[in-house]
C-alpha cells in the first residue's frame, strides 16, 4: 500500500511515454481531452498565461472589433445622430469608427456628437461597457505583470561526481530575479518504466540537505549514491538502459510577491553527465561584497569518479 | 470526549434533515436567519459570488438609477445652467441624464457643458463620485474574474468496488482547469443519522492516499471497507437503510491563481452504485504525451463484488 | 523558563491596567508613543482602517483642495490661457476651478480649454497627477472593501454551565458574514494580575476541541473546570477578585476571501454569568434545511452548577 | 553531514568577506554578475522596490517621452489633420504634444480634434496605448503602496546582559507600524570565520523563547550564554578576535495586510555592548492603558555581569 505513495499523482500507467513527465519549463506532459471547447473558468489561466505579444495582439482586435460593431449599430441607428461639429466629414463608417473608439476609451474629444435620443443612449451604453472591458484589461495586465512565479536557473546537465568517498548525483540552482527566496525546500524524485513489471517507478531521492533559509546564492542539491539510493552501484549503461527522469520540485517564499511560489523542472538521462564537479561561480567581489557569476551556474570541469 | 471532535463544525442536531449536508456546489444546507437585512460586511461576498448575468443587471440599474437621480438635480437645479452648444435640444431630462451618463464614465463630450456655479458643482461632485463607484465596479470585475477557487470535475457516481481481496468505496476526481493543482489533500467524511441515539454521527475515513503532488491526472481516491472502516462489512440494504453521506473535502495550492484553493462536494446514497469499477480515463496521445480524457472520468463498468 | 512561554508577548509587567488588554473589537490597549508624527510607513494602515465616513470626508477635503491649489495655479499662470467657447465666464477662480476638477477627473468637457503654453503644460502634469491620485484612492476603496478579515459573532456573556459531572465556562460563536469560515482554530487564554507575585499570569486554557472543519453553524467553546485546569474549584467570589480575563484568539480560511483571516476578543470577569447554560440557536428550516437564528446565539437560561 | 544544513544557504565559502553578511535594512552582500543587461522577469521587483522618488521620476520622464514621440507622429501624419476650433495656435510640435497628453490620459478636451483618418487611426491607438500603460503605472502605485512588509524596529545595540546566574545575549524589538503583527518568530544564527578551518561558520542560537502570540509590546530577544551555547565562556576579547555576526530572521502575519511577512537584520560584534541591560520602554498611559515608548527601545543601562 506504501507504493502507491510515490506516484506523485502521475499515476503508475502500463505504457511507456515517449517523452519526458515534467518540461523544462514545468508543464506537465499531459494533455486533456474531451473538454467543452467554451471553458469560462479557464479563461483567466488562459489570459494570464500566453505570451505577452498574443495577449496584446488579442486585445488590439478586440479593441478594433468592438469599435467596429459600435460603428455599424451607429450607423443603424441613424449618422445624423451625431453632430460633426468641424472639419470635413470622413465618411460614414469612419467617423462612426472613431466615435466608437473615443467613448469606449472615455476620451470622449467631443467633435462628433450624440444628438438625438438613441445615439445617446447607444454611445451611453458604450461608455458603460468600455469602463467594465477596460477593467478587466488593464487588470489583467497589471495580474500578468505581478504574477508571483518563482524564476529557477537550472544548470544546463546534471552532474555524476564524486563526493566523501562516494558519488553523487548533483545539480545546481540559483534564483533568476533580484528578488529575495525564502525558506527554499526542493523534492527530487527518480522515475523510470520498469519493463518487467510494465509500470512506471517513481523513487523519492534523499538529499544531503532539502532545505536552505535563503536562496541568495547557488545552491547544489545534491543526492549521495549511498546504499539507501535506489541508484546505488548504478553505472553509466545501466542508467542509460534504464531511460530514467529526476523530476525537480522547488517551493519557497518570495521576498517581493509576498507569496509562496512553485517551480517545476526535470532532467532526462541525456542531460546527466558523468565525472564532472561543478566550478565555483562565486567570487570576491569589491568592498568585500561576494559575488556570484549567474553566467558559471552551468560550468563543470572533468574529474575521476570514486 | 475525542467523538465530539468528528463532527466537523457541523453539529450533532438531534433532528434528522431530509436533504444532503454539503451540496454539490459545495454549499451547506445551513440558513442563517434573524440576521440584520442590511449587512455591508456581506456586500463583498454577495458581490463576488452572484451570477454574472445578476451581476451585470445590478451594474446596468444601478447605473441607470444614479444617472437619473443626477439628471433631476440638473433639471432642479437649472437646465438653462447647461450650455447646449449644437444640435437639437432632446428635452430637458434627456440631455441631463445623458450629460450625467457623460459625466459620471468621465467621458465629457462636451456638446452639453456646465456653465453656471451650481451645475460645475454637481458636475464636479458627480465626476468624483462615478470614479469611486467604478472603482468598486471594475475592481469586483476583475476580483471576480480573477477569483481563486478550484474546479473539481468529481465522477458522477461513487462506486463501490474490489480491492485487492476485499472491496472499497471509491469515486474519482480530476482538475477542470488547465492550471495546475499541486499538493492536493482530500478528507472523507461519512456522516449519517443514528435513529437509536438520536444524534448525527461523523466517520473519518481511511483512505489508500490522502494527498498527492500534483493532480494532473486522473486521482481514484479509495476508502478500503477492510476492518477499521465504520463500513467493514455492509450490505447494499443496510447501507441505503442508514442513508448517509459522503462529505469530501479538497485543499490545494493552484499554480496560476498561486494560492490555496478549496473544494467540497458530497455523495448521497443513492449516487453510489454497486459493483462497478472505472474505466481508464487516459491513454497514449501523440507524440508521446499522455492523454486524459475529461470526459470518460464518469464511465464504470461491472464487476464482481469480493 | 517555560512560563515565559506563556504571556502571548503581552508581557508580565509589574503593575496593574485598569482596563482589559483586549478590547471587544480586537484591538490592544497597548499606545505606542514616541514616534515620528509623520510615518509614511502607518499611512496604509491608516487609510484602510479608518471608517468609511472619515475615508470619504478625507477623499472629499483632498479632492477640494487639490483643485484649489491648481485653481490658483491656471490664475496665476494667467486666466486668459484658457479660452472659454461659450456661456456666461463664471469668474476667474470658479472657471479655473472647475476647469482643474474636470481635468483632474479625466472628463475634459472642453468648454473651457487650455489655449497656450503653460495652461497646456499645468492640465498636462495636472491629468497625470491625478491619474496617479485616483490610483491609490480607487486601489483604496477597493481594497477597502475586499480587505479579509473575519466578522465573528461572539455570545454577549459567556458562561459558568454544568458539564458533564462537573462545571465549565463557555462561550459560543458565530461567522456574521455569509462566507463559509474554513479550519477555524480557536486559543482561549486567561489572564489576572496576581498582587503577590506583582507580575500578570497567562493560563492557557485546555479546550474540549480547539478546532473545526467549518463554522457553518455556531459553535460553543468549553473550557471544562476539571483538575487540570487553573480555575479548578474556583467560586465566583474567588473568581471576582481575581478580576481576569479570558483572551480569545481565533484563525481560519475564509472561503470569499481566499485568504487566511484572524479574529480576536475577550471577556472579562463582568462579561461571565454563573449557572446558565446556552439555549439552542438552530432549528429545522424548511426543504429539510437547517435554520441558525443568529439573533438566538447569546441566549441562555438558568441552571443549577454541579 | 549534519552541519551542511547550518549554513543558511550562504555558503561556506573559502574566504572572508570584509563586510556583514546581512545588512541592518535586511539585504545580502551578495552581487549577482554575468546576468542579461534586460531582465522583463526582473522589471516587476524593481519598479516595487525602487524609492517613490525615482519611480516618480521614471513615470513623468515616461509620460514626457511617449507624449513627445506621438507628438512627432502627429506632425508627421500631417498637423492639418488636427483641427483647432479656437484660440492662438500654439506651434505644430507643441499642439501635437498636448493633444498627445489630452489623448493619453483620455481628458480630451476637444479643442483639438483629430478631423481626417490617420489622425483618427493614430489617437484611436494612443489612447488604447495610454489606458494600457496607465494600467501598469496605477497599478505599481497602489501595489507599492499596499506592499506587505514588516517594519521591525531593533535596537540600535545589542547587549551582553546578566540573566539568571550566568550572562546573556539580548537585544530588543517592537513593531513600527500601528498595526498588528501575530504569531512572530525569530531565529538568531551566530556567523563567523574560522581562520584555522578556512571556512564560515553558522551556529544556530538557542533563545529562550522564539515565538510569541503577538508582537503589540516590546520583545527582548534572549540568548543565554549556557554550557549549551557555542559562545560559552566567551569573553570580549576572544569574542572580538572572531569578528562574528548575529543574523536576525523574523516572521510573522501583518493584520492590516493579512499575509505573512518576513524581515531581516545582522548585529556586528562592534555593534554589541557588554554590561548593560535594557531599560523598560513601557509604562502605565491614562485610562488604564500600558504605554509603549518607541524611542526608549535602545536604552540601556550599566550593570555588573556574573
Amino acid at each position: 500500500m506504501n507504493d502507491s505513495f510515490k506516484d506523485l499523482g502521475l499515476g503508475n500507467s502500463s505504457f511507456e511515454y515517449g517523452q519526458r513527465l515534467i518540461n523544462k519549463n514545468g508543464s506537465f506532459n499531459v494533455k486533456k481531452k474531451g473538454r467543452p471547447w467554451l471553458r469560462p473558468y479557464d479563461a483567466y489561466n488562459a489570459l494570464i498565461s500566453m505570451s505577452w505579444i498574443r495577449f496584446l495582439c488579442l486585445v488590439s482586435a478586440s479593441y478594433f472589433v468592438v469599435n467596429l460593431i459600435f460603428a455599424f449599430i451607429y450607423v443603424a441607428v441613424g449618422i445624423d445622430q451625431l453632430s460633426v461639429s468641424e472639419g470635413a466629414f470622413m465618411g460614414n463608417l469612419y467617423e462612426a469608427f472613431f466615435f466608437s473608439s473615443q467613448t469606449i476609451t472615455t476620451v470622449g474629444y467631443g467633435r462628433v456628437n450624440p444628438v438625438s435620443f438613441w445615439a445617446g443612449v447607444v454611445s451611453s451604453v458604450e461608455s458603460l461597457l468600455g469602463l467594465m472591458g477596460f477593467a478587466l484589461i488593464t487588470g489583467l495586465i497589471y495580474g500578468r505583470f505581478s504574477r508571483p512565479h518563482a524564476r529557477i536557473l537550472y544548470s544546463e546537465n546534471a552532474i555524476i561526481a564524486p563526493y566523501r568517498d562516494i558519488n553523487a548525483f548533483m545539480f545546481r540552482i540559483a534564483n533568476k530575479r533580484s528578488s529575495e527566496l525564502i525558506e527554499v525546500q526542493v523534492k527530487v524524485v527518480y522515475t523510470y518504466f520498469d519493463h518487467q513489471q510494465k509500470k512506471r517507478v517513481y523513487e523519492n531521492l534523499k538529499l544531503e540537505r532539502n532545505k536552505v533559509d535563503f536562496l541568495a546564492m547557488s545552491w547544489t542539491i545534491v543526492h549521495p549514491l549511498d546504499e539507501d539510493s535506489p541508484l546505488f552501484k548504478v553505472t553509466k549503461e545501466t542508467f542509460e538502459q534504464q531511460n530514467g527522469e529526476f523530476l525537480v520540485l522547488i517551493k519557497g517564499f518570495d521576498d517581493s510577491f509576498s507569496q509562496e511560489v512553485y517551480a517545476r523542472s526535470s532532467y532526462k538521462n541525456d542531460e546527466i553527465v558523468w565525472g564532472r564537479k561543478f566550478k565555483m561561480a562565486y567570487g570576491s567581489h569589491k568592498k568585500g561584497m561576494v559575488a556570484l557569476w549567474m553566467n558559471l551556474i552551468h560550468d563543470s570541469e572533468e574529474v575521476p569518479l570514486n
